[in-house]
């Protein structure tokens, strides 16, 4: 039986490099021979063992790769093909899946819901930090890479690019509209790059990272509003005249951040919250207008399947939007428990990992 | 000068009649001679002192009447038509409106929009329960009354209804939904109604006076759980078989009503908030599955504008819904400080007051 | 090998019973062992040759049954169970699936999308008037029959109350809107229904055989049309104050009725098309305001897939709606060349025939 | 009584520069001294009698200008601010209005709707070819021109940049859709810039003027189809996989690329038409599907008021979009005469001309 390296969470402050055996698909499956990948904020909170997942299971969502052996039962594709699969998988036949709910798929419960149960790689199944990984459901998540595209310019694809993008998407940004965007991390520019992308004419971001600051302006952030020098809300609130803005993007998973979001909101503007939260979050009276504002708080998760991830690859082949300066530290698999030290660490200014098997 | 009577906040704890002058309508107003007006929960966190309005201020946002003089600019209308007029009276000019967003208007501010500032009546400026009232934008507010709908018909329109029908309409009800209902006041009911009325198969009501459980399940009930004999979360989700609702309303402002609504949210679900809450909120991170639940929150304030109000009496006229059975007392406005005291300390099984001035 | 009976379509003018092997579920079928089916005016068009299929293929796309066999990447269902399938059985894996649009489903295509591609049953593959038919994807299609519901009370959902129903939700109808149906056969009268579940509060009918007209008034129509004895477009205007209908529902596939729903629209209204056409459509210039009017023109292909069924006995379960009525005539298998000719020639006030293997 | 020069549509055939009395603004109204305007392909409609107007009226409906004088019940501007108002000038109070339907304002009609009712500058009411222009319902429409932006800069917004737009938005585009756009003179080059601004991956601009198609691709286009050297239809399935289009947008009015546009759209897809029509359209069966296909047709007119002209202008200030190049022409009002000859005949890549009184 063939054996392949993976990084495998054994137990918190520990994932470490393993030898395991190469997965064999059953029927809906496909092996992925993976040729990048990268390591989520999610997984750092899985490393310290605030994310509970099974010891031994190999971590990682994010992956770039080639089609190893299909399912006896996947048509459509074949082996050699170049893909990625999104972080989040969804079965495409449960409840949730058919209601268009991806990420909340839940094909083993009776009633097809499961609270983020369409993320699985490096949650529930073995991940894509290892040479090989199998992809479940293959026909609803495998991707081709469109001819001319290379690894790195689709690795935020899987999860990065499609999260903060729908930071922007769940907010329904229309042309015109004025956004804030809390914290400049990876999701947070590419919520500033969605931003820009759906038609926000006065976008703000909201860091004190100079470098993140800077991308953020690249991205398409016209206002930048370092929360160290000045109060956050006050200086959106003079940047818009009083009135607030109409889209507050939150990509941090902070009090403080969903607190300020919804302070610089315009009466029946929308919260739009990615992060994920480690607390009780407090809705303070004053600033939800006692309920009457018409306000909304909306939490998306990743979409992913593979047309999510069509029109994602799509954005990068015509040009929209480049990524690849996220792509700040490359490491090869072997070394990737260094990788998660510097990353976990945040040192070096940053940003994404690319990781090669 | 002709001379009035109107039920004038004076200070917390007193509402009493009074004199005032009859006011003359500007170019853009109408003066309403009212037939029937109500009493809201609103009022009485006016009379508290939890709601702040001017001393002096005549309460009451419910007007049904008779248009008895016009504005000098105001066409389309004639004098002695029967109309009703929402509790919240939107410009139809301020950014907020011409947006759509008609209960946050603020014509007076610079950019538009002010929190909750399509509620004037009783609020910011004088409200009907009183012999007349001024009615501000009179042609984006006076709704002609059908022919044969008498006042008690038409009573819980400008308010009750408008309000919990948003709840069902902002929580985008569908065909075959499951919905739960927190609380069944006046506006609960409304709630459980518009959701029947939207094509909901569950509807799962959650209070605990006999009466209005009651009357829940004669407008469109499925279920009945009284919080007081059962665990409203465990068995919302035992009827539902553990997958939760798609939709929660909450109508009552409390945090174990929030509360509770969010914990029976399927994942993707919304919980549509009618509520006027009194103190800070809190969103317990697992009910919130930390933000990874594609969870929606929505608060809706009672829609106002005389095209609103057309469509509401439509449902009255078309028999779909009567809602005079919310009407379980009468008084004449001279006795309406002895109405006061009976709705707010919730006597005798009271729902609504018709007040006849 | 075991053989079973079915209906299959020879030439222009026959559809015979015939003698077929029982197919053999692939690794993603279910075998459905058919205990109720009907007759569709779509196969009508079949037989007639206007609807070309292949020679020999079984027709019929209304099934409900039991679980007779699973394919071996089957999972969440066990045999023996009571199941209805969808007249649309989409994969839940193409790209058009996956987003949203199951009906378009071209899991074959190379880009996923397929005209009216998620229609299988009776037209790319063998149909269930037989005494076995094979579900392909059966972990999208197949749907439990809630106890208590027999066969009848669930053998609209296929296809009469899901195209119905969606000629009401693609018309977005709102509470309080004035809706407009043209023709009542059980399609007409199942968008009838559908528009009184999502609050309608005018509906008019437009049909002219009595009992047709009946049936409605009973389904929600507030008013009856027949258009023998008046022009329906004066008469909806008339009864709608030359306002016209916000909402006007094509349910024939003609150009008489898709011109009468385009010309009673109010500016700025939907017409939801559910009809399907044999020529070739004319958009009268005046009937469309040149282009100017904000209308809106939307054809819907019956919803399918497990998740859409559930919803529908929901609905039937809950009591909304009781569509046995519509079941006006019952034949074996055996003799259901009689009950096509019947159909086909719309004797005997036929609405819809209960055919029983 | 102060006089001023006009463009006065006459009879078929003539338009000419009279002198007329300044108007006089009634209690709702703002008199705006016009600093710049334009012709729009709709005045070239009037001067054929295609579209008929009243002899004598103004034409011309997109103004630039100096608040010169405030009826006696506008609030909330102060004469000699710089505004522009839109074609459309909704009331803010019939039903159409309230029920964010602006373009089918019907104030003086009994039920509030009137087909293209909002449209009422040289169509219904004197337009603003002239020195001066009365804007109805001032306060619904009157929008300042943000400091910084000059006349040319924000001349489009009233009509062309709306419209164009529109036919991006009624068409709901999406991150990473796939857009065709059916000629390219003002209007479809603004539908171009709008469905890049919304996010469009792939633009398909079809034209044969090479200026044209140059600019359409500065202004967002991915690939240019000039429709005499290829057929566009075969072109655009070639250029997109045999799929077709997610949206496509109609900027002509002919039944050429009404068809076109349908042929070149995905099952699901959205036609987005914006042309003015002058014939009966004709829907060919095959590219409807028959009606099967979830195609959807939409029309927008120009969405007015000064909401939307607050938005567009934003656009042009946050510098996302640069509509100059249009003006390819200038003429001071006293030669409008001829510029009406150069437009009608589109001589010398005639674009738009900027008129100054």
């Amino acid at each position: 039986m063939a054996r392949m390296k993976a990084a495998v969470f054994l137990e918190p402050g520990r994932i470490v490099l393993e030898e395991k055996p190469v997965p064999e698909p059953g029927p809906l499956d496909a092996l992925l021979r993976v040729t990048t990948t990268t390591i989520c904020g999610t997984d750092i909170h899985i490393l310290r063992g605030e994310y509970p997942v099974a010891r031994g299971l190999t971590v990682g969502h994010e992956p770039v790769g080639v089609i190893e052996k299909l399912g006896s039962a996947v048509k459509g594709y074949r082996e050699g093909q170049r893909v990625i699969a999104g972080a989040i998988t969804p079965s495409g036949y449960s409840e949730a899946s058919l209601a268009g709910c991806h990420a909340q798929d839940g094909p083993g419960t009776s009633h097809g819901w499961k609270p983020a149960g369409g993320w699985k790689f490096g949650n529930t199944i073995d991940g894509c930090q290892a040479e090989y990984v199998l992809v479940p459901d293959a026909m609803a998540n495998l991707a081709p890479v469109p001819d001319g595209l290379d690894d790195e310019q689709v690795l935020m694809c899987p999860d990065i690019m499609s999260t903060g993008f729908s930071g922007a998407e769940s907010g329904k940004i229309r042309i015109g509209d004025t956004v804030a965007v809390f914290a400049q991390g990876p999701i947070g520019l590419c919520a500033t790059a969605g931003a820009r992308l759906m038609g926000a004419t006065t976008i703000i971001a909201v860091e004190t990272v100079p470098e993140r600051l800077s991308i953020a302006q690249r991205l398409g952030a016209d206002h930048v509003v370092d929360f160290k020098r000045v109060d956050p809300v006050e200086e959106i609130l003079r940047l818009t005249g009083g009135r607030g803005v109409d889209v507050a993007i939150e990509a941090l998973g902070t009090q403080a951040t969903f607190e300020a979001a919804l302070r610089v909101l315009r009466p029946g503007g929308t919260l739009s919250s990615l992060g994920v939260y480690s607390s009780d979050l407090k809705i303070p009276l004053d600033a939800f207008a006692a309920g009457l504002g018409d306000h909304k708080i909306v939490t998306t998760l990743c979409p992913g399947g593979k047309e999510r991830m069509r029109r994602l690859m799509n954005v990068i082949a015509s040009d929209r939007l480049d990524l690849r300066p996220l792509v700040t530290h490359r490491f090869p698999l072997d070394r990737i428990e260094e990788a998660y030290e510097l990353f976990a660490h945040q040192r070096d200014g940053v940003l994404k990992i690319a990781i090669t098997p």
